[in-house]
């Protein structure tokens, strides 16, 4: 930790924080400047609090020299963590796509979209059953119900099922449903009880990021569900919040390389909720596989006209099966494979 | 609801936009224009979905006409709604300051604080038992022991108190322990399961604006909790996020008189966790009151330089007494009154 | 200037950081940690290029300690600075208000505009003649015949004016036509060049914050006119780009008491361009009076339903004068004078 | 153009927003629901002013049906224009990388890195003679001098040569060292005075995205160019301002469809600007070129630790050649050529 001394100061405020970090167990190294005194401590940053540091009479700012984060670092495990999904594995040379529609509606659209997963070539089914939606009139989405749709419709395909949690109250369902991996929803990313009970169990976990949540505290969201035993986590980038009113989200394609820089983790993106329009997906989607992603997560919808949400971000069977393609073609250009 | 149909496209498609809005039951009105056609749905808008419309064949973009908020919309109730926490009432002449630590760490800090808010001439008390901390190694919140200890030492002074909900299973504690006025986070304010279950009790609700939420969405998230019979609603502007780093949050204080007109609910400010600096509160306070803001939440701390969380940015009780007198004239120059 | 570097590095790369700091005439101090090597750079900031430190080897982040700024900052000047601009100060106890239309139109609208300024107690007048406008096929602007007709309507009143320069091949008109104070606008604020010429004159300059500026970036804005000799600079906030859509730019509050912090000189704000509409305008001026701004820039149309620009957000005389009051009163409220 | 009004308005407001449409030659629809009237302006909607309308009572809310631009509107020109820079043309089939320095510093480090452009296989030179620098105590670049030594390394090896215009009274010597393209900067996006110039002379121009700019002003900033008469024109990304600082600009990787969609012009990206770290452009640059980019402008400086400017962003000559042969093998993934 660094703390920088604003000027004009005395050395009884120099002491104080020096005494202030002594006391927790740091050492410091004090480096007066010309213009500027400025204090280093040494040894377990974690021994110290930045705000509190903050708050002392003379300091201009504190910097933390560590990462907060620790079991997702890549600093703690040098090489690629492969997470495991109902037999297909994330973080390898082979990418996945999760295809899937929006919600769980009927047990015949659930039906005609697994057997269009599998035939565009994906190994993974997504559908929501329980909806984060903005008004409290609108379809909240089929619950536990939704689950056992979901579940008769992708045993048959031998698809592994992902979906979204949203209450703690939910997970008995989802263990009894046999979900294959929990997604953690944008609006969900900071809701701490959520991640810690995750942590607790053993699914994998697909945590996507925060409406606009800074890289770093995406992270120390994974290090939530880390830290009670579940290293199963795949990041999900799925835009931002931005100043542009042309589409819905701003895909932040920079945090791909920056995700595999920090962390062993695999990184996955979904074009669908970023740019909120499926004539958008193809360019994103092949964008995110050249930037290294390791997967995607796709809307698609047997009837897209039809759908009961999102409906206009959702591909076709037949737009899917083709970007597929044009995918895998991107995929081995970057020396990975997909179909 | 509008539609704006794309140049250059047929009858077939404005005939098949046509189709979808009669079929749930809206009249259409198609103006064709020189290069464009455009389509008006009349009716109750909430009968055709924005997605849904937005995705089918020639449609350039859907526009609502309506606000998608109900109850918690001025337009529904003309009036000012007046919210009481403990007797003190939101939205009315007489502003209210609810002040406080961060969080609660033991008895002897509560009581001190109690002393001090009361002595400022605050009329009701704030205080985290349970935090929502970036990290999962930082000190999480003192808990239901948390919330005994701030009723201990609160219930002498007569101070309402305000405190923090962030699991669905920790109402019945909050009943239990008699809070006064629940507040829902930043990082909660798109949890709809929880703003359901506050929407079922009728205790007063602060809501907190999330980190980039619109105003748009946030009254939809008030929407949640009216929907469900509880009216006794509070926003609370709080700063979002910004490119700017200087601060922690940028407090938007235009969606004071914004919310004021879209809402007949009282609207508070929290100049503390915007600025995140203790030497920003006083000037972001006074604007808040200037602005027409109804109130504050401010941190206050006994000794700033002990405390657990966000040390830099609570006030000590010398400075809150004397940001209350001057709180007091700001308000008095904009016709209210504060002590 | 503080260098972090990466873990796992060897001395070798250490080393390297160390000859090129030496090389440069800084003295240099090692702080080995447990986990990570921190070099201290001790002595003129400026010597090292920050961009180069983090382009080395092994370099992981590079801190400078020193704000980049010199003459616009309060470290040089302890002392508010006062700026003058036609015989009115800016910066001490008493407030300013410049208020006029958003464009020169007619001699007429300019003439009514002038006795409406004066009627409603402000002191200076603003109106565009050169005007940044979006689009190319909408009103550019009367131009140097712009700038006869405001002096023709504003010498009679005593109205010191204050217009906007876009282009450094204008400022002869401007000299000529006597402005006594010249805006930068939004989109100009790091127009280098255009800083460049305007600190070698010596008008007062007002200088409006860039679109998404940092703070930071808008005092070394204000450092290019101050290097150049002109030190009669007085910053003017405005708003920022926002996610939001309600309203047109996010009024930044908190940059007023950070400015006033940073800098010695001057800092007023534009309420009426910063919400975009007219009924905003009151809580906003309100708001930026209490929070600390020097003074206010306003616009008033006499007739804002037939304003050749930004029509929606001028208010009427009448409104003008009216809101003048309520502002002494809030100026009165904070220590400070407007009428 | 459409006119929603606010509700419980009189029939007097809706006549006189009529009446003002009327006025400027409009047809007009009034179409009442049940809540609200909507009022469609049909014809050529630059003849009423958006934000007169929004300034009228009872008016909530003006939207506009036709895009503000034409001539760089791809409904205007339905196929891709091809630019042509110096026999290279933008917009093709073939891409186009423009590689070099920051800035011009010194004739041997200009001749080498014009060696290292053509080796890597580009055919295009980029680099700074006139920089705009935050600081105006940095350096300031070379100027006319500094375009003396561009051409004379560029020209033995045959390359075009493209440097930033900052400010109008250098054309001149734009023109008479025979630069082939001129970059206008982030910084001067809306420097409208300099769109104009640039908009009477026929070199081609790479119009760099303003800091927060969206893409509709940028369009408009275009349009501004070719009403001039000039509509050689190349849209180049480099990243928006945001939140997160783990990198220097979020790279805006949507915008490339969207202007592919909106725009007859080709669309090029600055992987190098827009992370700000020389280990980001490889994942940027490819996950452009995926998304359907024209072309790259990439940094590239034959010895980055010794760089004056943006160092840390700056490849090595045979980082720039092994990425120029996997942007190969994306651009042919994706139905384009690169070498």
């Amino acid at each position: 930790m660094i703390i920088i001394m604003r000027d004009n100061i005395s050395d009884k405020e120099i002491d104080f924080v020096v005494s202030k970090l002594k006391n927790v167990g740091l050492d410091v190294n004090v480096s007066r400047g010309v213009e500027r005194t400025v204090i280093g401590a040494i040894g377990e940053e974690n021994l110290a609090d930045k705000e509190m540091l903050q708050s002392l009479p003379g300091v201009e700012n504190v910097i933390r020299v560590m990462k907060p984060y620790k079991i997702v670092a890549r600093s703690y495990h040098r090489t690629d963590t492969l997470v495991d999904i109902g037999g297909h594995k994330f973080g390898g040379e082979q990418l996945q796509v999760i295809a899937g529609p929006c919600s769980v509606e009927t047990q015949p659209q659930m039906d005609a979209a697994a057997v269009a997963v599998v035939a565009a070539g994906c190994r993974l089914m997504r559908a929501g059953a329980f909806k984060p939606r903005t008004s409290p009139y609108t379809f909240q989405g089929a619950g536990v119900e939704g689950l056992q749709m979901f579940q008769q419709a992708a045993k048959p395909q031998r698809l592994p099922i992902v979906t979204e949690l949203m209450d703690v109250r939910s997970i008995d369902a989802f263990m009894e449903h046999e979900v294959d991996a929990i997604q953690i929803g944008t609006r969900n990313m900071q809701n701490f009880d959520l991640l810690k009970e995750v942590g607790r169990i053993h699914k994998p976990v697909i945590l996507k990021r925060g409406m606009s949540a800074t890289v770093s505290e995406w992270l120390m969201s994974a290090e939530y569900i880390a830290a009670g035993g579940n290293h199963n986590i795949i990041f999900c980038e799925r835009g931002v919040r931005s100043f542009e009113t042309y589409y819905r989200n701003m895909l932040d394609v920079t945090a791909i390389p920056v995700l595999k820089r920090e962390t062993h983790l695999p990184v996955i993106v979904d074009p669908s909720h970023a740019g909120g329009k499926a004539w958008m997906v193809p360019a994103l989607a092949k964008a995110a596989v050249a930037a290294g992603a390791d997967g995607l997560l796709i809307e698609m919808h047997p009837k897209p006209c039809d759908a009961w949400c999102d409906a206009d971000q959702a591909l076709t069977p037949e737009e899917l099966a083709t970007l597929m393609q044009q995918l895998d073609a991107v995929a081995r250009a970057v020396g990975r494979t997909l179909l």
